[in-house]
């Protein structure tokens, strides 16, 4: 009975019949499953994630002195995988929180890899946790959709403040965020999907005028606003091919993740300029993605920095894939374009 | 920055590039938009169904004498649809009461429509609503899945306790859900989408284990547990044929909206038998449906009856579909088939 307040349709109209989007299997009931969290199966997902599994299994094992005898803070284990690894690379004790039911599979998976004398999982807030001593490395995968969508950096910043040691290392200890001008059949094919759904719409308001007597054209507007919004100015998963950049990639944001504060990163606002070789080609809009890096702290850094891109690549791809903003609001001033971020 | 709670990674692991299921067109997030309510889009599929707007519609203008000169409420208004119905078929006063935004929506359709004068757009929720009367009429579509799944029937009651004159009429004012024995595929293409997805889990523990050294052999039993639910355990959307039915259909719950509790509909069990031809097919599971009636009441009944019903049919079907449980439980006692409710 929870959701007499869209008026007990919204969840079974999004699984209807009709002509228009989004194309749904309905035999599955995707509203439950993407709304509720703690599944196995997205574990699985992200654990099959090549690029992030290598580069998070060699920054930690390319760097064990950083591991080796310490204590360490797992922020957001999940499964356990990085507070596992971090045991069999040596340290004395792991903390490993997760905030959802997941803890209990976590504590299963470490009792099994025969790490319990190491790892203690806690379930629970970050925020609320507390530890009995200070850690000398936090680790943690907290990075969304372009980093910062829906990430968990903020309860990372949380943990840092709160418990790691003035001379702690972060796992990782830096993110940039990256935007490019790129070329891709997306925009005319949401345009295409647009045109059709609008088409649909005038349809819907004649026949709902001639059939039952209402005249719904004064929603033509809101309809469409809403409409447009949905198929061309939110940002998109897409797994780009490099060749599909048609312009130089800027560095729209850095974080030193030692030092990041929630300010920082509560809006991303960023002028770059970006050269477009426009001869054969036209701007469908832009694509951004991230990469993070394990380089340790000035004072201790890694015997060997690693690096996670989720670049477009011709080879793997990463689950994050890039987002695509089909149709930015650029600002041209003095030959620049600006792209505004769009959520 | 809202997701923390699930490690930040399960909304954008669910659109990920893994080869296991939900099948999703990456290129929309999916998740933000059935978690987001409010839409037009949705408002849109409701008012495509003809089932459900020729029910109503026929309801309200077969029966005028309800709404003549009469006081209404419309319960979740949405766009307004039967509100502004209700003021077209004479109504004096309607309150049209919506908790979510689209109550503006409804206040420019009202006033579009000429019937500003006399439908009032509530923004509010039902249960905090303080009308300056009481009504002749509660009207109001809150049949969710299955009737009572996520539907909104608990604001209703609510509604009709506090604001319903002695003598007023519900529409609709009767409900019924109903099981039939049913053939289909959909159990078998479940069981086989099963069965690859566990190949794929088997894949990925001997996998782990080789390259980064974590046996996860420990979540096998969860995760299948987690699939096994997914996949055969909950109750699929279906628009069945009626030569899917290979048994009697039963009705195995009766609301009286003008009586009904909130106690009467937060749980619902029920025996029931059926009588199946066994001969030529095999049971694959349940399929459940609802129908409604519009009889005004006893002292003050309908001139034309009229029924809406989701059960299923050669002709056009309704956004509700059917309710499949592939697997229920079922309990054979007596010869009988007693399948529980999974949800």
């Amino acid at each position: 009975m929870g959701s007499r307040h869209n008026g007990g349709a919204s969840d079974r109209a999004a699984l209807g019949n009709g002509g228009a989007p989004p194309v749904v299997d309905k035999e599955v009931d995707f509203a439950n499953y993407f709304c509720t969290y703690a599944f196995l199966y997205h574990q699985k997902e992200m654990l099959s994630d090549r690029v992030r599994m290598n580069a998070y299994y060699d920054s930690i094992f390319r760097n064990k002195h950083h591991f080796n005898g310490k204590t360490v803070l797992d922020v957001g284990t999940g499964s356990g995988i990085l507070a596992i690894w971090s045991a069999q690379a040596g340290a004395k004790k792991v903390y490993a929180v997760e905030a959802t039911k997941m803890s209990e599979h976590a504590r299963a998976l470490v009792k099994s890899n025969n790490v319990e004398n190491v790892v203690e999982v806690i379930e629970g807030s970050m925020e609320d946790v507390v530890l009995p001593e200070k850690v000398d490395v936090i680790i943690s995968e907290w990075m969304g959709y372009l980093l910062l969508r829906e990430s968990m950096f903020d309860s990372v910043i949380c943990a840092r403040d709160r418990w790691l040691k003035p001379n702690g290392v972060m796992y990782p200890s830096h993110a940039r965020i990256w935007f490019a001008p790129i070329r891709s059949g997306l925009v005319e094919r949401k345009e295409n999907d647009l045109e059709e759904v609008m088409d649909d719409w005038y349809n819907f308001v004649e026949d709902t005028k001639d059939t039952y007597g209402v005249d719904m054209g004064v929603l033509t507007q809101p309809f469409s606003a809403e409409q447009r919004r949905y198929y061309l100015q939110t940002s998109l998963w897409q797994n780009l091919h490099p060749n599909q950049i048609i312009g130089t990639a800027a560095i729209i944001k850095e974080i030193d993740c030692l030092t990041a504060t929630v300010n920082d990163i509560s809006e991303v606002r960023s002028n770059f300029s970006s050269s477009i070789a426009m001869e054969n080609t036209s701007l469908c809009g832009f694509g951004g993605w991230f990469d993070v890096h394990f380089r340790g702290r000035k004072d201790n850094p890694a015997q060997q920095e690693v690096e996670l891109t989720t670049a477009p690549s011709k080879d793997a791809g990463t689950h994050w894939g890039q987002q695509v903003c089909t149709k930015p609001e650029l600002l041209v001033q003095g030959g620049k374009l600006f792209p505004l971020f769009i959520d």
